[in-house]
């Protein structure tokens, strides 16, 4: 009989309880699966009283001691956080033992440094569960589609706006209302900040772009913004023009160059937008995740499931052990990513996008062609405009055709000044229009 | 420089020059992804005239000794069907070479033989694009979710027969009209027998159903009805209750034994039944495929996409190459799929399922009473029922509870021959309900 393979385990919070469970409960599966027993060699955590479901002898503070152990084969990385996650993997890697984590940031603050190591010690780094929880996503982009061109992936990757805007839509709630609601039920942390202002979404974001175009994307490449200006109009508006408001992170590669990048680009971004109803991931309520995926060959693909939660998390973070335990018995590491593309991340000043704008206007001959004009200075034509009169004002409903990010901003910047223009009542991207 | 890895194609139809054209004007990229550039071989193909776009020199009628040619490294079998594509794959894995296979017949009938030579070999056999095309599920089902326990698949597999019960629900047309559109489109065959008798959808849960539960399953282990059966009725009938009528490929493991199988068991079925309209599965309408999957940790997830055509395929096809090519670079086979669990297949007749029946039956005192007494006698507890009166007749829709497949059929036969019942208007299979 082979001596199993030992895992240590770093962080025993949700996640980490549920991958303890999991590896206990299901040692027989598991171990089947891979071909050899999986045993835990130890949890590191930090206040050992807080985890009386944890057999003491597993338990620890000394978390470096534990990763470098020579019993032990396989790291399974769940504190979260840039340290001292990022040094326990290091030590984990120059110790010739492969990694499983389920951390976003760090993936996306420094995940060439992190690759770099791993294929420098011939250890295997996986990830899935970092992006959109259970749902494979990584692995797909990674070894399915790695045959394919991919030109676009827009996804739902964060649950909690995604409550917050469900919420928004189905009550005519405002921003903060459904955030205090979101909190009460569990679904938003105490400090919202990381969901709602976009940054847990852009280093997912920056993990998807790296992977699906073969390119270094990190988090501070990302364009970022969150759903905490979008107001109870917005989601209105939306409505009114058959759309649903949406928080997403979008990848894509940009071809025909701009003036300061004449190639091929990359151009990575989070931020609401309102998205037609009839899209796959306008129906993509609640607390799930979705990710859609435009490839030249396989077209239009989407992979839908629970973005978050210690089960979905753990399950994804169990298929990559079994992967890591599974190579490490056959003496080789699995396919890295590779960054070989090398693009330019594209400004978002440059990046192409579409407008919603609401105004209120004075009713009175003319408006309407200043208005126009006002777009068409900045070079921004316009796809559909709806005006409808209520005594001497006036709203003009506005849907722009495609246009840099810049040329849009800056034409909002003068509607505003614009002395027939009464207020700017709604301004949104709008994603996935004919 | 490294040599090339060459690759001999069998077969050139739709999903084979697709995979050519690919193969020729993707050769950068998919050498960059390689690691090592990839080039082909020869194209074996029955009649080399008919292939004037394929350079000539490439062309061979003699497909076996393509692939034990000692220069080519990886086979591509886009040939389908039994044989000769059986004999080659065989002829291959005894040259030491790896196998990407569209080929869902094969896979379906001889799957655990393809693989024992395979793996004694020492070689790949990868066949992403045999189920739901461009979809990746056979990796995420064989990697990613391989740490969780699957419960149950559902999936939208063949797309000829998802567009017949699209327009069928669309315009009220029956099941002939529907195919005669769908032949004259190019959506149906000459000869549609594979996918509207669901022997197409067969194979494909036989193959979803051995990576998900570790157990060899072969197409004659799948309970297996077609559409042709299918009436506006039923149609009508499903979307007065809130449903749509859809071909399902269901693999589900069942708990609890049964008389014959007293352990857990493995129920594979490929039925057309009404899902509820709120289930993600209805919406997918048209030609494309969705494979629904229930896992304990990971919960519910949807993989969704366009499930045939030639470019789609190709993807999946050029996907599982690139893996096998790094795999023969790293002089290792990847992970194959595991048959530990090797569960017992149940009988449809033990298979536990929902039935919904319409009845038109005589408007007097007892008939509700005698037809609840005809199910409660088949140990059949009904969910719902609804009567509608009009004159003399009156219609009766009843929904059952889940119960053996058999003592379900076995009511609807004593339902047929009872005075009061003047006929079974729709006898149809539910799932998905609450």
């Amino acid at each position: 009989m082979n001596r199993p393979l030992k895992v240590a385990l770093l962080g025993c919070g949700t996640v980490g309880s549920a991958v303890l469970r999991a590896l206990q409960e299901q040692a027989d599966d598991l171990g089947a699966r891979v071909g050899r027993a999986v045993e835990v060699a130890g949890v590191a955590v930090r206040r050992p009283a807080h985890h009386p479901d944890v057999p003491a002898d597993l338990l620890t503070t000394d978390a470096h001691g534990l990763v470098t152990r020579d019993d032990v084969d396989l790291v399974v990385e769940v504190i979260g956080g840039i340290e001292p996650a990022r040094s326990l993997m290091l030590a984990a890697f120059e110790a010739g033992k492969s990694v499983v984590s389920a951390n976003k940031a760090l993936l996306a603050e420094d995940g060439v440094a992190l690759h770099a190591a791993a294929a420098k010690a011939g250890v295997d780094l996986y990830y899935e569960a970092a992006v959109a929880g259970a749902i494979p996503i990584l692995r797909p982009l990674r070894e399915s589609l790695v045959g394919d061109q991919l030109s676009r992936i827009v996804g739902i990757v964060n649950g909690t706006t995604n409550y917050i805007l469900s919420r928004m839509a189905e009550t005519g709630a405002g921003f903060g209302e459904a955030l205090a609601e979101a909190t009460e039920l569990g679904y938003a942390e105490a400090d919202p900040t990381a969901d709602v202002d976009g940054f847990d979404a852009a280093a997912k974001a920056a993990i998807l772009a790296s992977l699906a175009f073969h390119t270094p994307v990190s988090a501070a490449d990302v364009h970022r913004e969150g759903i905490s200006t979008v107001t109870a109009t917005d989601v209105a508006r939306a409505a009114e023009i058959g759309c649903t408001v949406k928080l997403l992170a979008i990848c894509e590669r940009v071809a025909n160059g701009s003036p300061t990048h004449p190639g091929d680009s990359v151009a990575v971004r989070v931020h609401p937008a309102m998205i037609p109803t009839t899209h796959p991931l306008a129906s993509v309520g609640g607390a799930f995740n979705a990710v859609f995926v435009e490839a030249e060959a396989a077209g239009q693909l989407m992979f839908y499931g629970q973005g978050a939660g210690g089960e979905p998390t753990a399950s994804a973070v169990l298929g990559d052990l079994v992967a890591v335990a599974r190579n490490r018995l056959a003496g080789a590491a699995g396919q890295g990513p590779s960054g070989y593309a090398d693009l330019a991340v594209r400004p978002m000043a440059e990046t192409p996008t579409r407008y919603h704008v609401s105004l209120d206007v004075a009713d009175k001959p003319g408006v309407l062609a200043a208005v126009a004009q006002e777009f068409a200075q900045h070079g921004v034509s316009i796809s559909t405009v709806r005006q409808t009169g209520r005594g001497d004002a006036a709203t003009l409903v506005i849907v722009t055709h495609s246009a840099p990010d810049a040329a849009l901003s800056a034409t909002i910047a003068a509607l505003r000044e614009m002395a027939a223009v009464r207020g700017v009542t709604s301004v949104l991207r709008v994603e996935g229009l004919q």
